[in-house]
């Protein structure tokens, strides 16, 4: 295993060391139980917006922490979901008696895990909500889901939710938005290698040299199939003809197009595959109004790339654009 | 060879394709000769401040075309210097009256055909000044190389550089001004893992599952001396020491903290690094009053990480503080 780390079970603790040595001016970070805020939380009268899941995934979620987007993030141990008492810790941290909105990706442990710290942050007097995300269009269940995984919507569900919040709108309503950004956004990814996680110390699943996995999951859990190697051109239409034809589209409109990188795939390659996504949603006849393309939600160093689609309305749009100032997010501020 | 390709010798015309379809608010493409130019230039009355070099290292450059950075970026084929006629063209399209500055990395062809496209500027009547950067102290020459190779204080340079240019100044105070940027700062980079070239077909350099390479050059040229694996903290030190004791300090300072993921190391693992990184520094008693920590001069897939040190001055950390927009560099704006 070649990582640059000291410790196997030192990783996601001394990476937060360095995250908040880093980003002091945009965040401040408990150590026991782990948590990111922003440096002026809780910010009084808004709704707190926090999210959380294993690390590994990064910049989500702790590098959208900040204006504009989440007040919280927890990060679990790697691809390990994060421990309700870091949850319910930074829920209370983050409220500024508007209430707490929960962004849960929809993985068992996440879903459960976060339900007992709303529980307990409830019973503390905290008003909280949750929304499950369950946009990844590859499976029905998984390895470590029931129904559909969160995968890339959350991105853009905690940008525009974060945007609305700062707005200073009410729990219900940042809440209901939520609900209508993951309905209207789906993803799929896939894989061209494995990664390796540190505690584990060999690759998560084996792929041949002539193989991908279409329809991978972000903790490399298995998708939908397993194919011969084919052309970005190819693998693009694999991914955005199913996220197409599952959006609920009456006809043309506009999307957001996000291109994500799994963390392993240069930058290039995934301007490639945007240039194709493009080609594929001319043909449909529906607009690209708005672009995202990096390596937002990864899976350590695999290689690969997930699309996300999410169908915009004016308000999505006009939240979208608004600003934000996170370390892996940020314009207009 | 694993990669989201459609042919390898369209690789970066595809790309390109894809960067400006994402990024039509910020710039405008050209794509025979190929270049980058923001979407407003020229910029009547400022210095344009021009860059270029192979592709593969992305974002940087084309990254970081658009306000307060570059006026315009010549991208290569992978790891192969641009053509002075892309360096020409795209000279032209940015002088606004000002003159041009040419930000060049001292790589033999990159240096030679940048000369060659400001003599042709020069007599079509366009100023031309150029800086060349030399900051990588791992090795004096180098496979490319007479002198240090520029590496990352490049990108530094850009976004301060193109920040003054930004407020006005004249060509000579601008260039003047990347003379020191460069004289101030120093870097150093490793590998854990090679990279693949697409023409090549197979990785450009061999190495052992239990070896790294200290002082890699970013096209993958030999550096300082090829070692066992050993923790981050021992990396961090052998990449910073050198840095440290070469930068012309008298004592204490300031310095702008750069860790640099080479393309295919995970965002966890580059902030243990920073986390080493300010230990090292607080022992030395040098302050890290700015800090940047991500994959902005990268190696396309290579896993490995690069620090950077420049020592601030208080112009160049208010230079570096102020408004950027480009699609690999953003805040205020």
């Amino acid at each position: 295993m070649k990582k640059l780390i000291n410790a196997t079970d030192a990783v996601v603790a001394e990476a937060l060391r360095g995250f908040e040595a880093a980003h002091a001016d945009l965040v401040r970070v408990n150590h026991d139980p782990a948590y990111i805020v922003r440096a002026d939380s809780p910010v009084k009268g808004k709704v707190g917006v926090l999210s959380g899941g294993g690390s590994g995934h990064e910049p989500m979620h702790g590098g959208f922490v900040g204006m504009g987007m989440l007040d919280a993030a927890c990060p679990g141990e790697v691809f390990t979901s994060p421990t309700p008492d870091q949850m319910y810790e930074a829920t209370k941290a983050v409220d500024g008696g508007a209430g707490v909105l929960h962004i849960v990706k929809n993985y068992t442990g996440d879903v459960l895990n976060f339900e007992m710290a709303a529980e307990l942050a409830r019973a503390d007097g905290v008003q909280v909500e949750a929304v499950v995300t369950d946009d990844d269009v590859a499976v029905q269940d998984s390895l470590y889901t029931a129904g559909r995984r969160g995968v890339g919507v959350t991105v853009l569900a905690e940008k525009i939710v974060g945007a609305a919040a700062e707005e200073g709108r009410g729990l219900a309503e940042v809440a209901e938005l939520c609900r209508r950004v993951n309905a209207q956004g789906r993803s799929m990814g896939m894989a061209l290698t494995s990664c390796t996680v540190p505690a584990a110390g060999s690759p998560t699943f084996e792929l041949g040299d002539d193989e991908m996995e279409i329809g991978i999951g972000i903790h490399g859990e298995p998708g939908r199939e397993r194919v011969p190697l084919a052309s970005a051109r190819e693998v693009t239409a694999m991914l955005a003809n199913p996220i197409l034809d599952d959006l609920p589209f009456s006809s043309g409109g506009q999307v957001l197009a996000f291109v994500n990188g799994m963390g392993g795939t240069p930058q290039l390659e995934l301007y490639i595959v945007y240039n194709e996504l493009r080609a594929i949603l001319d043909e449909r006849g529906v607009e690209a109004a708005r672009s995202l393309v990096g390596s937002y939600i990864t899976s350590l160093e695999m290689a690969g790339c997930s699309i996300t689609l999410l169908k915009l309305d004016e308000e999505m749009t006009r939240l979208w654009d608004a600003p934000v100032r996170t370390a892996g997010l940020r314009w207009g501020a």
